[in-house]
């Protein structure tokens, strides 16, 4: 299946490009990656169209980069601008440049048709500014895995009883049932457990000692940007759904990024409405987030070998799987509207009638 | 080439499997398999029908194996009887399981149609229960190579005066010529050396110093189980061909399971009519094979490498191969039978005569 | 693309065959080789054509080679002079045997129709029998790599400035434009860099401290032999092209030898006309020249990766490239030749008129 690719994807934290040509490979396109002495992030095909090295192979030269080879030269927007041995630049000497923007410490590319490139759609959240909310990147989780599945799991509640049972979730929620809707190219998946002992990030984090009403409501921003929204408060407040803030609510985001078929990275960053400035608390979250992020790596790449081999039979759908089955569709809608051309308004009627 | 469904396979030594779900692949199957409660040896798909999950990655819950996404839950069946989140349990929420039979410390499992499966087929020997034979199991030995070259090595008595010069041949059989003859699921190849040195193998273990009669019996029983029958004599006994339990008499048994078309594993074992109850004879035993082993596994890997290559010319057969030849075509014959349907016999004839 | 066959390729430096069974892979073929007891050496295909076992994994036997499984032998014409088990020796038993020249201790081999083997057609220059003249084995550089891209790589001027900028190139040459002539066989591709200073290889070899006149002649040898004829000699000599000895001249050989298509071995050595006898000075030179092919290694091995990749548009070929599109365009005239049968003659006209 082809990637999306008319969409903002995470291409790394801010702190990851410098002054250094960085190799970065996105749905499967090598990329040279750079900032420019103004400060933007540039990024650029990582191949020279003459003889195929990696121009990440190469010299940068001012804002520019020169082959390792023969010393081809294209600036930040792909034009080349000296072919060494000859006068002339010829226009197919180009290498192709791909639209960056940068916000929140996170940089940002996109990889589809660039007239399509909107930097409204850069993924924000109001609470990125909110001095209520505390914002900690986290790190980048590396998966032998395929991205939809990665994403998948992101927004499918039922495996959090199974996969964490000792940090994300407990026996409680095992047969609590999953709500869905969705809301423009964003699906959610819900669900509250309410009166029930406290999850083990929670007991860390929130202190929690009796029960507890706990929420986790996943947001998928199509196609592979995870929001979850989960806390929990004393059951006692007996919390209205619309009240979340009342409680210790934490965002994890998770921008899963396709890196080729085999492999993803899911930048992963939380926000949170309490403790903040407190640093010790994000490394606190962050120790938790590894240990249960490592336990989905383990179940994502296991299924990532399993679904190289030959299949007997179809697998099965279950009830839980609400929220994934929608994912999918929407996901295949967007490929087929990116991979065809729909030609359904006829110009003209196949025959005219002579009367 | 397709691999023999049909057939009783060695899984594994029965010390192998206990509480613990332990995979284990057979002509390419993922299998899950674990000791129940009631002692038996269960064999079960290794692949969730929800989200392809092997179930070894899942927990056991009594007799049953839990998946560990989304915890469904499956009985040694194969049936499913948990689905998480929802009441009914689909009939097609089931994996395969595959008949085991354990015999003398030895577990075997058929790949076939279930109704084909007949305890009565598994292999068995009445010297397993005969008081003047030891019986010891050996090793498993694991090779880079296609099953029917591990196989057809084994009932080769031409290679052995090359591979083995200094454990099981040595120069006298070079030219010793070979009979074959086949009963039923059985080729057997043989020959008798008659009046010549011992081979290391039986100056070691027999104690023969001066010459002896030396015989070799390749049974091999269809698909994959040889059944060496060897022996040395002294030659002043004269020994006829039906009386061999005269001599030091030694079935060394060879459980060919076939894992992929790249991976083999021979699970080795022995029984001898000498030196019974003496664990030392064991181990000098198992020493001598191991040597001998190795020794094939260096030849059937580097030619499972060249087969990998395409040829220029077609391989030559020789007088040497009439066991292996009869070999290769009863196992087409086998594949044949499996993976075709025959309707020779017609219903009705094509055309009716009129008169 | 498939190689071409019908040429002289090396071996291996005389030092490398000697007793012992040595497994050589040449254009994809895989062959083994030694030296007989008449001091010829033998390179023969190296697969039994009974089960393919490589014979390199068996057993000398005087100028013979046994098979290690069945014992089947070989001799040096590949001819089969003993099947274990039978008396008659079937003409199809045979391996392929491949011509082979000797000369100033390099192994040369014939990898094609063994009728167009002709020895007078093996390289050879006047100056290795030149007393005036120093030669020196240097070493073998192995490269994950396409020979072409290898051979391609050293009829390019072009590129030493980029790549080599403190060893055989400096900025002076960046554009200075470069001369392509072919004669028969051979391509060559030249430029003389005059009254700059001297680069580094110079610096250290020639003890230059002023201005030079550089040269270099890039001789490609179809298919893929480099004779690389560069020196330098002081400016105010104002040196004349075909005065070249009197400068400082060194001649840079590369063999280079298709592997597989991606594998490749460059067999490079040297010969100069200053410090004959001097081992001092060739350990030096060999040190300089080593630091120079691994940087043409790097940046070969990163191009061959690009090509595997799917390539959106195709390469773009620039002024530099007219001794490689030379080159490219005479490697595929010859593939032509050799893949292809020409009946462009006919023998009788296709319509014979009637009148």
């Amino acid at each position: 299946m082809p990637f999306v690719k008319n969409a903002w994807y995470v291409a790394g934290w801010s702190t990851a490009f410098g002054e250094a040509l960085t190799p970065v490979t996105i749905t499967g396109e090598a990329l040279v990656m750079f900032r420019a002495s103004d400060g933007r992030v540039v990024a650029l095909e990582d191949r020279c169209p003459h003889r195929l090295l990696p121009l990440s192979k190469g010299k940068r030269i001012g804002d520019t980069i020169q082959c390792g080879y023969h010393g081809m030269t294209f600036d930040g927007s792909g034009k080349c601008v000296r072919v060494p041995g000859q006068q002339n630049l010829p226009a197919s000497a180009y290498v192709t440049a791909f639209p960056v923007e940068e916000r929140h410490g996170i940089v940002w590319i996109w990889m589809g048709d660039p007239e399509g490139a909107n930097p409204d759609d850069v993924f924000d959240l109001p609470e990125f500014s909110d001095p209520g909310w505390h914002a900690h990147h986290g790190d980048a989780l590396h998966l032998h895995a395929h991205y939809l599945n990665v994403a998948e799991n992101l927004m499918d509640p039922a495996h959090v009883s199974f996969v964490h049972p000792t940090t994300l979730g407990n026996a409680a929620s095992e047969n609590v049932p999953v709500h869905v809707s969705t809301s423009g190219a964003t699906i959610t998946a819900w669900r509250w457990i309410r009166d029930s002992a406290p999850i083990g990030f929670f007991k860390k984090f929130g202190g929690f000692t009796g029960n507890v009403d706990r929420w986790h409501y996943y947001h998928l921003h199509l196609p592979s940007i995870a929001v979850i929204d989960f806390g929990s408060a004393d059951t006692t407040l007996a919390l209205p759904e619309d009240d979340r803030d009342q409680g210790v609510r934490i965002f994890a985001l998770h921008f899963v990024t396709p890196v080729t078929e085999d492999y993803t990275i899911d930048h992963w960053m939380h926000l949170r409405n309490r403790a903040q400035g407190d640093d010790a608390a994000s490394a606190q979250m962050d120790a938790m987030f590894r240990i249960a992020f490592d336990e989905d790596k383990a179940i994502l790449e296991a299924i990532h070998q399993a679904e190289q081999r030959p299949q007997r039979r179809k697998p099965i759908r279950i009830a839980i799987d609400k929220g994934p089955n929608v994912y999918r569709k929407r996901i295949r809608d967007l490929i087929e509207a990116e991979t065809t051309e729909d030609l359904g308004a006829p110009v003209a009627p196949s025959f005219v009638q002579v009367d």
